[in-house]
């Protein structure tokens, strides 16, 4: 396939290599001079605006877009949109809300684009070498991208996930999962760490990376950050949240699921960023003052 | 009624004075000289032992036991026991573990002597001025007590839970819920610092405090915190635990019975006092390691 | 003081009341004929419709609404707008989300009418006899009503929160709170009704509205239901939400503030209502698979 | 190696014929005179007593138990012992305790006998083709073992975990991790459920186990148990669990460890099981007597 693709960041850079890598033709375009021209060198066609990437598709013409989700993605298409035509089809593959997906998927099907969205999972090394997407829009669309997903992807590792913004949808469920999987991940070493027995945490997480219940890429990525740093002394434990934690909550409020496991992991995230917490403080006074406990002082 | 105290700590000193001011006569014993002689300055008796406290009183002896629950409760027993006969009375009134109550009363009970446990809430005010008081044991040895638990209580503030153990799981119960409540609380104003509105505390909780559904004691103390402080700059967020909330998580793993929030009232106290938590380190590097996501470097 | 009164639902027919035994004037208005002319019954005066409500004021005029929050209130005051002029003083005293407060107290500014949000705690019966309410909007407009909100309150029970918005915002944000109160006295007689000792709930709950740290309306309250059925055999166990407690929780995600024990009191309500839960069942699912562990065939 | 094997339960019966595969020899034991037959059948020595199966070993024996935690291994224990030496090593293969592990170490210590405790995981899949051990105790004698555990795991898929009791502590964090895994996939699932999207949960179950950040053995059975009913339909809703989770919070309880999100996991369990559930109809009463709100009548 030949194929147009907007953003080129580390998930962008490491799928166009991917692409080039099963032979495809990939036309690229960034905002970014230098990415573009990067990839130029391991194959892609550079394009220097939009309107010369459109033109080096033939038509019906495949764009790829991964670009920051929300005004980015907006910006990007209203300025693709007047150069594309009925039958064209653009690809969503970024971290979007599907929120957003069906509504942009409305405008563009009132000028008869297909639009796609790709939920894209396994990090930069999935990425690279072999991702998952899940993807939602039509799905003769679906059919007729399916030999560039079986390349992008490992084997199994892609599928039709319904009307449009299902691939979002799945996406950001998929990362709520993730949320709850890695604070469970977190507590389980935290109570190593204190349990009163020395354990060599790089040990622990190579064991249960193999042949345990809870074996898998987030183990194996555990056991690779212990391997590094069995203290994790080199970083503090402020966790940042890129905003699909937050989605899947909202979106279990929206349909009355209980997900406390998700939105407690959720929560120590925002916790883990808030320094002298003040609801903590409340609990603090008010223990003081029925009780006369005595509290800490506030360091000077 | 005549009865030995012993323990005059913060709350013991409070409810020997809130006994002595509706004229009944007291004899006191305690570790600290110094405490004794406090409260016979306000009318109590004092005694330098306990065998010249259980001296003083006429049988059947009534000894109520103010000491830290756990070890101290089982020392002065030891001291206690070979002083008192059959038919004498000894009140636990401090905040011990219904488990370790259960086996005192039986042995107690091995040499006639009745054990009553007194789970006793209200913080410093209520002890000077009129407690809540949650009584378990034998109901005649409660309706025997009942003139002095109506000096000692407000109105309606004491009641006969059941037999032996009652008392002190009920008040376990009790301080299960003040941690959820106290969270709730302080969760509540930590939305409000948040909020981007300018709220001011004190004048939240004081209207909070009167008529509405969130109203009680605990609003009360909140208002009374938020008047010293708005911000309650002088302290820090670390919450001490005094072990109730801890058993009350326990017994429900025990009984198996679903407490999600006073546990994680719980967990929220844990987690104010550990600096460079572990867990949330963890998941700061799984971050990393997946999506070659930045992270805050420790601070040297 | 005149005033006008729109929604004359439970709360509404009791603030009416209310207004009325402090010799105020209302003017009142309901789709339901039935509801003008109870209240009419008792000292207020009828009106057919808006119009005709807002002849008999005098200005400036001062409507307030007790409507269903959401649709109702935008409708009411797209009808009561045109009726209205510079000066006058339109109050919603509903569970109106802050966000629709803040949208139209701009609405109504363009036109001179001072838009002021109550937020209105303490039941049906503070309703009748001295509620507790937190007033958001102008500061000025807030004063020249402080003889209504007065007599309308309990002492102490009213307050001025801030600009547009916060009155609500701090009526979200204490329905938050109660959400977590709730659950978690839920949970200690949850605890209690599993002890294995036999507690009689009414009496513990009376107990602890007297003179314990927990005591408050909340206490009051369940020592009333156990009155009642001290099993509460009558009802069943699944508990509808209002909305207020969904809109908290979307607020401390929009904060990013760690609300984790208000949150789990949301999601046990959505838990209560979810017969043959999924999430449950997938966990069974995966146990039966791993483990070889049995499940419980689904009921016929 | 020669060893013997007591308790040929499912896990026990696929680890036997995982060692005979490897062409260790085996002298088997099971109160169950079928058990012991069955694998007889399969090339394991048969014993009629434990007597029979110390008489076929050499010194320095080793006995591997897998029996049921607690009273059973107490039981198997003592009447071991007395048939074993100074020198002889003990391997306790189940789910035990690790406050157990710590304490029978101890006594076998004093007679010389080296006591191993081996948290296995992996399933019965695992435990027939490739487990996952974590061993405590001496580690001298865990060396001496590794030829053992080397054809009964995965590649990687044991190792040394620490002095005795540390196995069996890193089994019982295993579980809890687990917990919170499983309570998360759950979670996801429910919200795709719904969603409002038609989602085809072996599809996305199958597309997440290929290539994802949450791909991992758990993911795989989740595709499998769709495979067989995608709506799960055979089962009801209610989670079993044997007792791991409970040690974990327990155990962060003791050592003052914040596990919000695995405590919550094991709530759910407890929730799962519990009709008419005592806490919600508290809340549900609450709620109708503050704001006279309906509630669901309890069904006849």
């Amino acid at each position: 396939m030949k194929l147009g693709f907007v953003g080129l960041g580390k998930m962008g850079e490491n799928m166009v290599e991917n692409i080039l890598a099963h032979r495809h033709e990939v036309v690229v375009y960034d905002l970014s001079e230098e990415a573009v021209e990067k990839l130029a060198g391991k194959g892609a066609s550079p394009a220097e605006s939009l309107e010369k990437m459109v033109a080096q598709l033939a038509v019906p013409r495949v764009c790829w877009l991964m670009v920051p989700s929300g005004e980015p993605v907006d910006r990007t298409l209203d300025s693709l949109l007047p150069l594309l035509e009925d039958g064209d089809v653009v690809i969503d593959g970024g971290n979007s809300s599907y929120h957003d997906t069906v509504r942009r998927s409305k405008t563009l099907a009132e000028r008869g684009i297909s639009f796609m969205d790709v939920g894209t999972s396994g990090g930069l090394e999935g990425a690279r070498n072999g991702a998952c997407m899940m993807v939602g829009g039509d799905r003769e669309v679906f059919l007729s991208l399916v030999p560039l997903f079986r390349d992008m992807c490992v084997s199994g590792g892609y599928g039709y996930m319904g009307e449009s913004g299902a691939g979002h949808f799945a996406k950001m469920v998929h990362n709520g999962i993730e949320y709850g999987m890695m604070q469970a991940i977190g507590e389980g070493f935290d109570v190593l760490q204190n349990s009163g027995f020395v354990f060599d945490h790089q040990e622990v997480a190579r064991v249960w990376a193999n042949g345990s219940v809870i074996r898998g890429w987030l183990m194996d990525l555990v056991a690779r950050a212990f391997e590094k740093d069995g203290e994790l002394g080199y970083l503090s434990g402020e966790i940042a949240d890129s905003g699909e934690g937050k989605w899947m909550v909202e979106t279990a409020l929206e349909k009355g699921v209980a997900i406390p496991v998700i939105a407690d992991a959720l929560f120590r995230r925002y916790r883990s960023r808030s320094k002298d917490n003040f609801s903590d403080k409340v609990v603090a006074a008010l223990r003081h003052e029925f009780g006369g406990h005595g509290f800490t002082p506030k360091e000077k």
